[in-house]
């Protein structure tokens, strides 16, 4: 595994990978939910990319960037142990270089949901994917289905910016009770911990009420909605019942609708989602 | 020489293309000023891809689009005989597909002189040229110097979104005359055709004063303005002595210090610049 910092390594390392390439990035403090997508381009890539990187513009002013979890040596120990190519270590210095004045702005489906309450924080994200695909050049780019915005956001980014790369969706992984895996899960202490498994049970209750013939997106997003006021500890900032691809709420429900939600558990932000299907 | 339209297109003829790969993005009714681009990229690339396509997106909404002249059999054959080996001509409909919506912007360097005179217009060419980049993959690509806050905003750009692509700037290409070559010079009648020349005779002669010790910025704007007055047909929107990185006006000139304006003669709007140089 060869491991690298500045572009111009990045750049010389890059040219000696055979194709096609894998992209996988990622803000380190690693899970099994980010070796799933490793694993899942190793089978059909012949050089596998992880880059590592905490980005400060999808971060707000409020959030959580100093907070954030580290451990890179645990990090470059499981990547290595499975079997990735490649890993790029940038630092903010290099990818925001003084004067830095460039951004990549996706207008419409940045806007809902986590775009409204994140003021930025999709703008951070395309800015940094544009750099990670224009630095890497991948064939494709793996993303966690956890994060249902971002990936409509970046498939969108891909196709209007002409990217010749393949986005792959990988299926969210889950703890043995429903949590998603999420490297803030570690901000939980144990009664949080234990709270924190409303949001899959609040999206798996409006999945059950989907199969028993509910259409009406309203009522979805009630259910959500009191599955989670019924849990003390837990507060919903939303729920939605939307399209998956523009992100618009949705009235009547059909196959492939997209349930999130945001929820605080303590001062901890949790998202999750489900797609419904027959 | 290969003439591709579509994207797929492009990538699968793109794949085959020895490097290094050098690019030339232009909006046709090719002139010497683009054929000088491309024998430029022949001496030092494997492969040479010139793109044509009037982008939309970089017209404000009362500018030239419809009438910007076109000529795609002329340039095509011309492309031909200098020994372009790939020629893309996307239509606006594959560049900007329904559901369009992801912009780049570089904000500071595209403010002044063209951008307050042409609100959207760095926003419509840095969003092209990431396109562009983004689909051809190439090693380097050629701008010309007649445009010169396009090469300072374009060179940004590719710093900030970590584009592994040489930027090279080539001179401007003058009539005998000295009117720079460029594809609105056939909006001119005969008499603005010959008033034309004043934008070549303000730079010089503000080039002079400079070459017998003038260094005030404010005087070398002056003596441009001045010569642009007393030229009956001609009416300078702005004159500039700036910082050819920033494009910030500067009071006390060195050396390499940049010229530029943009002037009416008739209803065409012309630019010109000039580096100081010892």
């Amino acid at each position: 595994m060869i491991t690298v910092v500045s572009l111009q390594e990045l750049w010389e390392a890059r040219q000696d990978l055979p194709g096609p390439v894998g992209l996988i990035p990622t803000m380190g403090y690693l899970h099994e939910g980010h070796l799933i997508l490793v694993r899942q381009a190793l089978e059909t890539c012949a050089s596998v990319v992880v880059s590592i990187f905490v980005n400060p513009t999808q971060f707000g002013p409020a959030e959580d960037l100093e907070a954030y979890p580290r451990d890179i040596e645990r990090d470059l120990s499981v990547l290595k142990s499975v079997g990735t190519h490649l890993v790029w270590l940038p630092t903010p210095e290099i990818m925001y270089p003084a004067n830095f004045q460039t951004w990549v702005d996706t207008t419409d489906v940045s806007q809902p949901l986590e775009g409204s309450y994140r003021p930025g924080h999709f703008r951070g994200v395309t800015t940094v994917v544009t750099k990670l695909f224009n630095a890497v050049r991948p064939d494709r780019a793996y993303f966690g289905q956890k994060d249902a915005q971002q990936v409509a956001v970046v498939r969108q980014m891909t196709r209007d910016l002409s990217y010749p790369i393949e986005i792959e969706v990988v299926p969210t992984v889950r703890e043995s009770d429903g949590l998603a895996m999420s490297s803030r899960n570690t901000y939980l202490d144990e009664a949080q911990r234990e709270a924190a498994t409303v949001l899959y049970r609040a999206l798996r209750e409006a999945e059950s009420a989907y199969l028993q013939g509910e259409r009406r997106g309203d009522a979805l997003r009630r259910i959500m909605q009191d599955t989670i006021k019924a849990e003390p500890l837990a507060s919903a900032q939303y729920v939605s019942c939307a399209d998956r691809n523009t992100l618009h709420e949705i009235d009547l429900v059909t196959d492939g609708a997209l349930l999130s939600m945001a929820v605080y558990v303590g001062k901890t932000r949790l998202i999750d989602n489900w797609i419904l299907k027959p």
